[in-house]
């Protein structure tokens, strides 16, 4: 592992050229995966260490007591029934019911949630993977009903972050925090173990204000079919299932998608990109204009310090 | 149980009433959902059929040899990938690539899979749970590719059956043999165990030739999601997954349906409609007309004669 590791020369060279006019390519990734040497120090064993390197992906799911759970998922449902003060840039209704789906921007809007970003055993396991300080590159509260819960299918976070919001490097860690049981029949996020290994690039040229749409189908940067299947085919697909409080850590790169769900079981979580403070925004690698701040943070980001003990509501 | 049970007195009174013009109501089974008494030459263990009656459904993994299943399997892809022979009206293929997605009246187009709708292990089964000899109602080929396999809703077939082609009684049992593994990820079979105990007079007048629609989407002849989620909520929902060459006996009214399918994993199954000779059907309940052959067999049924012995191919 290489802590030394410049942010890159992003400026006259893209070492993950995608949106590509011709075809995919594959290509290796040309970034550590963990970006700090474990130690008896660190925030997860060693084993764990290990599996995120190999996998691109860690489970946790003891980390909150069953009060601090509580909580959250309280202080979830009364942002979702009001969404009072929050503006409306920040949220996505339902078309028909007008209610309350996704709330961008959960770190300003709500104290508790500020306070679940900062939590040690979130920012301080991403401090640790990513081997920088870092900061909030996106954070949002998503809400799916059961019965008629859609699919959301394949792709790198990553391959979206570096065409359209210009993030440098892999160096960012997504940390979901369930807020409902995810068991397998409502449709838990699915990853391809070992995939973040790989950089695709993607075939398609970004359309202007691509992400009204890829919020709810995701059509360009998107794998090929037979390439999910040959990345699936090595290592299989895992599903990350567990119950409410459960942390799932998944690196930047790694495939991951999710079934529909015609169960009543609804889904909900918490989410929180954490990005290297080394790793900041620069232009888009492949798209005219940069996303809009609540999908991607482009002001002077503040770099988070770890707070620990029990998680209160602000 | 009872083996006097007539077929009921379908042309004066409608023990099932469904399709309504005001609103959805839950009412209970009228029939035995086993019509024969378990003795030491059933086809099946007491705890088995006890199961049967709980739940509504029972999964065998066991019934067919490593050789069977292969053979099965082989004549399948055959059979799917010419189409030859078999009339268009028989077929549905995927609207861009022509592939063949269903094949129907599948006991008529192959020898092998009549020999296997005739085989003891299903039939034999069947007459025992329905407490008579038994005809093939429907029988068909599903074939779902991965990557964009669509859900199904929650349904129970009995109510098609009985609104829309004139099934008078419970007395119908379905069998689906998987030809391809079906795990958590790939969209299983769905069950609500217990929901075979209760009629659901599902909302909705029957559109003209709602068949053409409802093969890909059923919207009439649905439960409401408070139903769903009371049903589901008293003994939860079991997902038949299963090694290819298990079989999956559902009792024609437990509400069934699977989720969508992003994985590269494609579901594939042979599916045979088991019905009582006495249950043969009438004019449709709820319907102007009948659905057309291919869905329900109206044509003066013929008794199987269930076969032992190995599978062969015909």
């Amino acid at each position: 592992m290489n802590l030394q590791t410049p942010p890159g020369q992003t400026t006259t060279r893209d070492d993950y050229p995608t949106r590509l006019a011709d075809e995919e390519r594959l290509m290796p990734r040309q970034d550590p995966v963990i970006w700090s040497e474990w130690s008896e120090t660190a925030p997860i064993s060693r084993a764990e260490a290990d599996s995120y390197i190999d996998n691109g992906y860690l489970i946790r799911r003891d980390l909150f007591s069953g009060d601090e759970v509580q909580m959250l998922v309280e202080t979830a449902d009364k942002l979702r029934e009001t969404g009072e003060g929050i503006p409306d840039e920040d949220l996505i209704r339902e078309p028909e019911s007008q209610a309350v789906r996704t709330i961008f921007r959960l770190d300003r809007h709500s104290s508790a949630f500020r306070r679940l970003a900062c939590d040690d055993r979130l920012a301080g396991v991403a401090q640790f993977l990513l081997g920088d300080r870092v900061y909030l590159h996106q954070s949002r509260l998503n809400y799916k009903p059961g019965f008629a819960g859609k699919e959301f299918y394949w792709h790198s976070d990553f391959e979206t972050w570096h065409a359209e919001d210009g993030m440098p490097r892999m160096r960012a860690v997504s940390a979901s925090v369930l807020l409902t049981d995810n068991g397998a029949h409502n449709g838990p996020l699915m990853l391809v173990p070992g995939s973040h290994e790989t950089f695709i690039c993607c075939l398609g040229e970004t359309p202007d204000a691509n992400f009204r749409t890829s919020l709810k189908r995701q059509e360009v940067g998107v794998p090929q079919p037979e390439t999910i299947e040959k990345l699936a085919g090595k290592h299989g697909i895992d599903a990350a299932e567990g119950p409410t409080g459960t942390v799932i850590f998944f690196e930047c790169n790694t495939l991951h998608g999710s079934n529909g769900n015609i169960t009543p079981d609804p889904r909900a979580n918490a989410f929180f990109v954490y990005n290297a403070m080394s790793n900041a925004l620069t232009s888009p690698y492949a798209a005219d204009k940069p996303r809009p701040g609540f999908l991607a943070n482009r002001e002077t980001p503040e770099a988070i310090r770890p707070m620990s003990g029990k998680l209160t509501e602000g």
